[in-house]
């Protein structure tokens, strides 16, 4: 039921960037794993000797699209594990305070109605495919890990998505992001 | 981060009745221990010999309330823990997947419009005081755990705010349910 992220010295994908994008970053490992699991670390505990780290999440019910954006999303998103999409991105990031005590309907008008984080994204589909697990219900360091695959060829799209999310007044709520990159191994 | 439930021959609560109020019930148990937890059991792990259950939740930030609402709440509600309070009720609850197949704005249109869910809890407040758990995300065999205290002079009101509830169209979504009282040992 979680997903866990181990940085470290194995796993399918190779790390070539970890970078922070805003508040301290982590660090670079050479691979990255992904593994289900049903149990989960006390976020106090060390990770395993061969890990530099952990980062868990799970994926859940969508939390803001609207019927007629998820009835396009469910139309136009790919799926992960596409043999052409060799790269891929996680994109660990934290919100602020001011963002959590805002309520449902206040987080929504910022998300959609002022940052158009779904009609923005949904112009990059079906070419990256991505999957957001929730970090911070888990005591996590994160409130959200979003992992992202996509073509080679795509990889100036997935450029312009970023670039388009980081300008939006959503991501002024945004108090620590790492960008990290990969291809599969 | 989490809060943990468990039910067996030790505890701060005396459990006086655990029953099924749909679908199958959880064995009744002498005491209930409420525990704060940062490591989780795989829900396939038996519980120690003592115990006879265990359910795991989180509290979060609020997922319907809208401004006005949270506003009064925040004004009107009481804490856990009053001396007073000396009866608790848990009602563990699982929606069905029709439920969680709705999106966000369904879910609050049945919730609050149609079901009254928070104006109607409202009226009884202060006198009972409640604290959501969530633990679908956990992969727990409940979607929800919410824990209630009350003076014992609140015990009608109590068990009006429960019987409003259950005819509300949000309820025809609740698949399993199961309602323990307790009081303080």
């Amino acid at each position: 039921m979680f997903t866990v992220f181990s940085a470290g010295d194995i796993g399918a994908w190779r790390m070539t960037r970890c970078e922070a994008a805003r508040g301290d970053g982590l660090p670079a490992a050479a691979r990255l794993a992904i593994t289900p699991s049903d149990r989960l670390a006390p976020s106090s505990q060390q990770p395993p000797s061969h890990q530099l780290w952990q980062l868990a999440g799970f994926a859940s019910n969508v939390r803001y699209v609207e019927r007629a954006e998820k009835t396009a999303l469910v139309n136009v998103q790919a799926g992960l594990g596409r043999t052409e999409a060799t790269c891929a991105a996680l994109i660990p990031i934290k919100k602020s305070a001011a963002w959590w005590d805002l309520t449902q309907e206040e987080r929504r008008d910022i998300f959609e109605a002022q940052s158009h984080h779904i009609a923005g994204s949904m112009t990059y589909l079906p070419a990256i495919a991505r999957q957001l697990y929730h970090a911070r219900d888990l005591g996590q360091p994160f409130d959200f890990l979003t992992w992202f695959e996509y073509a080679p060829e795509h990889a100036d799209d997935f450029e312009q998505l970023v670039a388009h999310l980081r300008q939006t007044p959503e991501w002024a709520f945004v108090e620590r992001e790492v960008d990290i990159r990969l291809t599969r191994a």
